[in-house]
């Protein structure tokens, strides 16, 4: 199948060296998105709402037309029922909110899944702490599917609100929620729909939902950053409390008392982000066109594609529904760190997610610390799916294999653990910063990782375990006259080697070394800070500071 | 004084018929803030803080290096005391909310200024309506300039947080800010300067201020619109509880439970504006390098122009402090609607802001409802003055004039408020749709005005005001039979017209008649619709619904 829409997505279209596969993180953007930015600031910027001028009246005409585009992308009855927001967290937090200051919530119950992001679960679990309300929470079966047997008796008379997610943003499965909302409705519940990993791929209709409440992003539907839809019915936008104070939502202002516009400006204090809400529209213009049934085949044949080279490695686990998806694909790697295998395809150009990917109570309940996730778009092609294939292949290899070969020989990697002030004595970092090229350099944080001495199984505890690190990371310090004595280790192997190369330049030295050692000089000097994550990097200085306190 | 901005920006430069006097609204952008937000979206567009991907890496870098460019723009001690928020109002909602979250503020005392723009004064006000604190507003003397003679016995012990703003977006006076902000201190209370208007014009440093909390937003100093900065000192942002809740700003989250990130993660859940935090710390590095004293020699040249040239037409009255002020101008004419002539201005391409520029506390004090405002920023020129002060000469003599001349005929216009069902008798109606260009239509529609039967001083009252317009409007109508009669009347000349103009085609009609009635249909086959902002439309609808309202 020809794929005829990559060539109107610049970043894709340009770059010759990388395979962009992290869509559910952000989508790239349509050339004529981009062109309706510049043309905004080139040509039409004033505020909005206010001005009686000729460009202030055309362009908050067009603000005002791009409200009833996003009426029209998700089927609303009108476009008073469109609130514009920051994004999908924003619409949240704002139901949230206004709903407990509507009215008294204390006693009631909140119903939520286990498959939720963050900014669905969150919010709720602690509205309920605040105001006495039970979170009840949807349970997955063991791949992470939603159970839905026992939801009649999950959702009763007493429930507020039921939030769920349409798709889920860490394994894909699309959700039955048009039963969940039905089932809301039977006892006068109000639903929520988090949407934004589903307007990107498929038509979404409100109306038909019948749901109360939906958001969504725009970065996830090919417009810009920092903006967002927050759909609600009219009746009810109209009934709940303002949620932001401040210009353009009120109706008079006196010293005594403030009274407010009706939806949807009551709920948009401030000056807009109009750039953005221009942008929006344009991506959604732009998606209504091309979301045919070609659109939707196109992507599916993308999963499938992948699905069926996934079902010949092995070792590799998928999780979520197969059967109902949108093309993410989510999946761990029978003893290996998905963190490691991150790093080494991000290093081949290939950009997948790793980690719990916002959700970290669906890890939990699938008893792993998190995933790698592929997340297509309608601009990836099958050349890049192969690309995947064939580096994630020799990642695995490179991951699994006995680490023999190298430029550290044996003999001296008996040295780890040692003392090491002299430059000549740090083997390992010789060894790694000496090393060409990020292959070269990851084979030898691996095998300074595999020779090192780490730690006992039962001393790798909740007390033992540093906060702040991607991957689990545990410490043992122990100070002995002025000597430092350190003991570290990680799921990771590349995280092994870099604990293992701060072993060495930190165990068995003075107090006083420690604490003016510069550790972000150290990773620049073995030529490691180019490839390591902003994250990777805060990590290892939550490992440093650690250290430090410890011996302080 | 030659103007060495202009040609950075580019709607300015190329658009031959804008003359742009509406920057405190929102400002124009430099081409090099276009290009940082094209850059991204065609080479660095990927979501920020998660991925160990390369791109991922590069962009969170550069992100988090914006970060550090905003702390260096307002001299913050470190870049962990910014905050990245939507705007200034947004920053404002937070710390009022976080404030009442953090521990119980009832009966403490909250003080503002009777001069602010309602993002910091509405927050305050319900703030302290909801949790039982007394609102203290410190008071203004008859010209709008801050009394702080009794700011002593304002600001006690019992003061929570004293909120000001640095300049008034309304009348452009620079307040004392720092004196407050010690005041403030002296009684261990908190303080917010909400410096919106104040980053685009002089140079701000929160460190000498020693102010707790400093919000501005990036559209008002040449940067994109939808993202701003809450500076706060980095130990009371640490005290306060989480804002938002979902992705980005968690440590861990458990079906039990949720821990949060430090600042200022902890205050920014959800995807960033990304361009947003890009384009705005460009604006701020452009800002930084180009705010020399000749730019602010320059915008007070500018100013002091202006003021001049006002100084010598009759009838001009011009609000604020004239001694400490920003290029901020703002004015009321005397026996002349202050809508009338920023309507007439803005059709000769010359935008200015008239009404209560969101302050309307401030308006009542002035005992007005509105003032022209002519908000100057550094691309504006002395020609530019020049055209505003002939178009302004014109507009007064055009308002203030006798208007007899004209298509319409003395005996004509007595069949006013007849029956006029059928189109020969609608001689308003004829004599405005025929009228050639916006001069000659609103010299018919002033005619109509001065003619339009209009109502007694004594009907004029808050029963008989409609809610929804920008001027003051009032309405009476009678049901006899089946017939409606109307009297309808406002402040505004040119209002007085088109409510003639809906007086000649609805008076003495049926019900029936009226509710069929098409009124946008009506005004754009009058050649209207092109010539009415859509906030002076709305207020007509506003007029229409009320009158279909009461006879129903």
């Amino acid at each position: 199948m020809q794929n005829i829409w990559r060539q109107q997505f610049p970043l894709i279209n340009q770059s010759t060296d990388l395979v962009y596969f992290d869509s559910a993180a952000t989508t790239q953007k349509p050339q004529i998105v981009l062109e309706t930015l510049q043309h905004f600031y080139q040509a039409q910027n004033v505020n909005v709402h206010r001005g009686s001028y000729p460009l202030a009246v055309s362009t908050t005409t067009e603000f005002e037309s791009a409200r009833k585009t996003m009426a029209k992308f998700i089927n609303a009855p009108d476009e008073r029922c469109i609130v514009f927001t920051k994004g999908t967290t924003d619409a949240i937090n704002l139901v949230a909110t206004c709903l407990a200051r509507q009215s008294s919530i204390n006693g009631k119950n909140i119903v939520v899944t286990e498959l939720e992001h963050h900014a669905n679960f969150v919010p709720w679990q602690q509205l309920a702490k605040q105001h006495q309300c039970e979170l009840r929470v949807t349970p997955l079966n063991d791949v992470g599917v939603l159970d839905l047997s026992g939801l009649q008796q999950i959702i009763d008379h007493n429930t507020l609100i039921v939030a769920m997610g349409h798709v889920s943003n860490a394994l894909g499965n699309i959700n039955p929620v048009k039963k969940v909302i039905a089932e809301a409705k039977n006892v006068g519940a109000l639903s929520l729909v988090d949407g934004a990993q589903a307007v990107g791929h498929f038509r979404v209709d409100v109306t038909e939902l019948d749901c109360d409440f939906y958001t969504f992003s725009a970065h996830k539907m090919f417009g810009p950053t920092g903006i967002g839809v927050l759909y609600g019915k009219f009746h009810l936008l109209e009934s709940l409390p303002p949620y932001q104070l401040g210009g353009e939502m009120i109706e008079h202002v006196s010293l005594e008392d403030t009274s407010f516009e009706l939806p949807p400006l009551k709920f948009e204090a401030g000056t807009p982000n109009i750039e953005g809400v221009l942008g929006m529209a344009k991506a959604a213009q732009w998606l209504s066109h091309e979301l045919t049934d070609s659109f939707q085949q196109y992507e599916q044949h993308l999963y499938h594609y992948l699905l069926d080279k996934f079902s010949v490695i092995e070792g590799i686990k998928v999780w979520g529904d197969l059967h109902s998806s949108v093309p993410i694909l989510s999946f761990s790697i029978k003893d290996v760190s998905a963190q490691d295998v991150a790093l080494i395809l991000g290093e081949q150009g290939i950009a997948v997610r790793v980690g719990h990917h916002c959700a970290m109570p669906l890890m939990q309940r699938l008893g792993i610390s998190g995933t790698i996730r592929v997340s297509l778009a309608i601009y990836n092609t099958i050349q890049e799916i192969d690309q995947l294939i064939l580096a994630l292949q020799s990642a695995i290899q490179l991951l699994k294999k006995d680490v023999n070969s190298g430029v550290v020989s044996k003999s001296q990697l008996q040295n780890v653990g040692g003392k090491s002030a002299h430059s000549q004595d740090r083997v390992l970092f010789n060894a790694i910063s000496q090393a060409k090229g990020w292959d070269a350099k990851y084979r030898q944080l691996m095998l300074a990782g595999k020779k090192h001495q780490g730690m006992a199984d039962e001393d790798k505890t909740a007390d033992t375990r540093v906060s702040g690190c991607e991957s689990n990371v545990w410490l043992k310090t122990e100070v002995k006259g002025e000597q430092l004595t350190i003991s570290a280790d990680s799921e990771s192997k590349i995280i092994r080697g870099l604990l293992a190369l701060i072993c060495e330049v930190l165990n068995q030295q003075s107090v006083e070394y420690i604490n003016v050692f510069d550790l972000a000089g150290y990773l620049t000097e073995a030529g490691l800070e180019r490839h390591l994550s902003p994250s990777r990097t805060s990590g290892l200085n939550s490992v440093f500071n650690a250290i430090k306190q410890r011996c302080n």
